[in-house]
């Protein structure tokens, strides 16, 4: 398949520089609002966001038939479930639009309608998530966890091998990056020996993962091949599973987690295509044993994605206290969704599906501080000569992710969020 | 707090038998749709159902200042988010509008249009359900299991009596009754010393659950006490929680069910609100070790709910398999929304919250197979004279649920779901 957007060689006539994460390659897209737009589809070139409704009712995409108002929606769900035929001739088409050869939009009186500084709007949440899921694939984060928790001979439960374990979470306490929220409180039991207590979360934590998004919607009963995966994937976000271990440890027999995760969840703006990654594709690993045949694929399934994690303390410079890869997963997006369904779930447009968290094999590659720190006895030094173990309040954690190959960079933006103090 | 409709001697107009789980005291709130409504709000009483939204367009709620269209909604959201006073209001003028005492629409020549026989309408879903969690709160149930799969002696895991076990579910899965589905297909290992392997699931169980509607949004970091919880829950409705042991056996470690529980649940069409259920409260569970601050509750917190199981093979009778009762249950609604707020997790109205299966002390009383049969070893002897481990093909399990006092009996109708052979 080739994807005319994707073209190597375009060039914007909107400034792009060298780090931006949305050169014209990608067209990625979001809903944003400002004093004009209460809730307008938009998709980011360089620093700015092009309005898609304005350019809409200004005929910019009068060639596609798309409906009137399908731009001025609260959430992408509309127009995600118009299929990928139309959502790629509408990238397309946009891309047409940011050509620095094509001269319809470039030098329009009304260029400045549509075309906003990003720091002059604000993101808002870019779907309605019927229904979210958290998988557990990055065989890293699992074996150090099975290592902490189990036991270190043997970390992997005997099914992680053959099936991608993943669990239901909470769909709406999902916010996008700029938000804050108050420290958990819940029940622990630091003591083995004494009763559980009550109180603040004492051990904060981060999940570094990415998420996908349904783009189409299936009946009950219908499962989706590994194969015909794609198709039904719209695109992807960057995702903080915000975790409160001591909560976790405490919650978590025999049905998994629930209050540990449940009080927040952050994602990037951006709706990154699973287009504008294909590029980007790599190898996945050599699974083995063997999988199922429902779990068998061919080709590289694995995207190489840059993921970084800052933690900026309040009133100073951030420390990035994570390096990591998509590309560690050892369980692919096209096997989530092929387990995911074929028992006959239905998904939705608009669900949202995060990988787990993602850890490469190295110290710096882990996704989460309970990694990095090793439950707190490693401590990591931060910039400003402070130490952290967990998150401290007032801190905020900021995710990135971007793809880079050959003068082309396709990203995230930031994914971001702010802990207050417990209520 | 007198509620007005609850008054055991009224009496309706229309024909309820003492059987009938619609009595002039319940006043349940579902959608239905016919070759004239789309989707109607309405309410049951004996056979019949009582369009609200034909019965508003009619003037008879006019005195409730309700917006036009507010019965003529796909679910009944809009309708519980007006809230509890308005709610409680229109259910006191429909028991009015029903009384044998009241005129106003018993001797209308249009009371036809607006009164229909159940049996020809059919019942929709009748909310939209956001989040959807499952908890895990019946002790007897929690035993069994913790018996069976784990330690008989001890059963329990060291949390459960601290706090109610709960785990995120599939929303977009939840149907009303009277639909059927396939038989799911998954992984399970039937062997442990040979790999895992793929197929229909041969362990198919039901699980015997309430479920609670919630009624009030909250904000993220707001947390519901036991003494308000009642404000925020709207109603209940019966539950199937369909299980599927062989998937779940292999692969709920360590995160919870996921394919074993995500393929199908079905619940009753009708949500008797929490004001019906009020004159039936009973005594909760003595709770020993005593619970932390934020889950002690006073009063009588528990409710006396009969409940009732049947397998129905194809083309022949049902069978009676399980008769438990909600008022076993170890923990309260009131303790789950609670625990389920007090990390600051918001809710939604439409939210829904079940219980977990519900067993009580006694064999007849346990609320799947999987208990009633102890994993099949003590097979169930059915009508027609064959026997049931688990459920079979082109099985129908039927819930029922109904109060009853003092010659007042209030009750849920039916949850009933068939099971068709793995596609």
């Amino acid at each position: 398949m080739e994807i005319k957007a994707n073209n190597p060689n375009l060039k914007s006539w909107v400034e792009v520089s060298a780090q931006s994460d949305f050169s014209i390659q990608n067209i990625p897209f979001g809903i944003y609002t400002d004093k004009e737009a209460t809730h307008h589809a938009c998709t980011a070139i360089g620093e700015y966001i092009l309005d898609l409704h304005e350019a809409h009712q200004l005929g910019y995409f009068k060639d596609l038939n798309l409906p009137n108002a399908i731009f001025s929606q609260k959430h992408l769900n509309d127009f995600i479930a118009l299929g990928k035929e139309t959502t790629r001739r509408v990238r397309n088409r946009i891309s047409d639009l940011l050509n620095l050869e094509n001269n319809e939009l470039q030098h329009a009186a009304h260029k400045n309608k549509i075309l906003k500084k990003q720091s002059e709007v604000r993101m808002l949440i870019p779907v309605h998530i019927g229904d979210y899921t958290d998988f557990y694939s990055s065989i890293d984060h699992a074996t150090n966890v099975g290592k902490m928790f189990r036991d270190p001979e043997n970390a992997l439960l005997p099914n992680w091998k053959h099936l991608p374990v993943g669990y239901h979470g909470r769909a709406s306490s999902i916010r996008v990056s700029g938000h804050s929220f108050h420290r958990p409180k819940g029940q622990s039991k630091p003591n083995p020996n004494e009763p559980p207590v009550f109180g603040p979360c004492k051990l904060l934590d981060f999940e570094l993962e990415t998420a996908f998004i349904i783009g189409k919607n299936t009946e009950m009963g219908h499962s989706i091949s590994t194969e015909k995966a794609d198709d039904s994937i719209f695109g992807m976000v960057l995702f903080n599973d915000w975790s409160a271990r001591d909560i976790q440890t405490w919650e978590y027999v025999p049905l998994g987690p629930f209050l540990a995760k449940n009080f927040a969840s952050t994602i990037s703006p951006w709706i990154v295509t699973l287009d504008a990654l294909e590029p980007f594709r790599t190898k996945g690993y050599e699974q083995e044993p063997k999988v199922l045949p429902y779990l068998q694929y061919t080709g590289n399934k694995n995207i190489d994605i840059n993921l970084e994690v800052l933690i900026q303390p309040e009133n100073t410079d951030a420390t990035v206290v994570s390096e990591s890869n998509y590309k560690y997963m050892y369980w692919t997006m096209e096997q989530q969704l092929a387990h995911h369904t074929v028992n006959g779930c239905n998904v939705q447009v608009g669900d949202m599906m995060a990988s787990g968290t993602i850890s490469g094999t190295e110290k710096h590659q882990f996704g989460s501080m309970l990694e990095l720190t090793w439950r707190g006895a490693n401590p990591i030094k931060m910039n400003d000569g402070s130490e952290r173990k967990f998150i401290n309040d007032n801190d905020t954690v900021i995710m990135k992710g971007w793809c880079q190959k050959e003068g082309v960079r396709v990203g995230f933006g930031e994914c971001k969020a702010k802990v207050l103090p417990a209520l």
